[in-house]
């Protein structure tokens, strides 16, 4: 299930022109489930949640919100949205693809965290694509 | 033969703490057979040369040096290595390793082609990543 829509998400990364990389490790322990660049360097990052228990254990989402420009939940079209934050984006998605149906408030980043989080991503994403 | 001494030196540069990609594509047309950032941004490339006609065809390689802050060459133990300009990088490679014959000059790109070069490097590393 959660593969199928972070597959989903990933289409719809790549159809707003996104590079979507998956399971991106941050400085505070987490692990981003989607992060995706445009051409200009934007970030977003996508938490995939499956199920209600799935949202209910994880208070901690907002810390991603350090990392990317905009940020999205990804959920199935079956997820209950009503738990999700009114003023978070949001994406349902199955594995075929998907469709932004909240949009996200754009923070930009500074500067300095751009680039540490530009570097970051693409490392993570050269050792994946090595195999 | 190409194939081994790009292995070889992805290997070299990641035991230089450094994360590799094949097959940058550049603004100017060109493609960089490695690219490699450090874990602060720093960017190297390596031009595979397999054997003296491939270097001779190729009058081309210095525009590398705009978008990296280090360049090598990288050919095998049996490459003619008078060829190769004497103020240039130059690693030794098989497909199992190699090492760092010569260093390169370090000529720092400055914070905004820095900026795109790291977007260009994770977009492309992400869609690899992908398969």
């Amino acid at each position: 299930m959660t593969a199928a829509v972070t597959r989903g998400v990933c289409r719809v990364m790549i159809e707003m022109g996104y590079a979507p990389v998956l399971e991106l490790s941050l400085p505070n322990g987490r692990r981003a489930d989607v992060t995706a660049i445009s051409p200009k360097g934007e970030i977003v990052m996508v938490e995939v949640k499956s199920c209600r228990a799935d949202f209910d254990v994880d208070s901690k989402w907002p810390e991603y919100k350090e990392y990317c420009d905009r940020f999205y939940f990804g959920v199935a079209e079956d997820f209950p949205r009503d738990l999700l934050p009114e003023d978070e984006g949001l994406i349902i998605a199955d594995a075929f693809g998907g469709a932004v149906v909240r949009e996200s408030e754009t923070a930009s980043l500074a500067g300095a965290r751009r680039k540490t989080a530009l570097i970051r991503i693409a490392r993570h994403a050269a050792f994946r694509s090595l195999g």
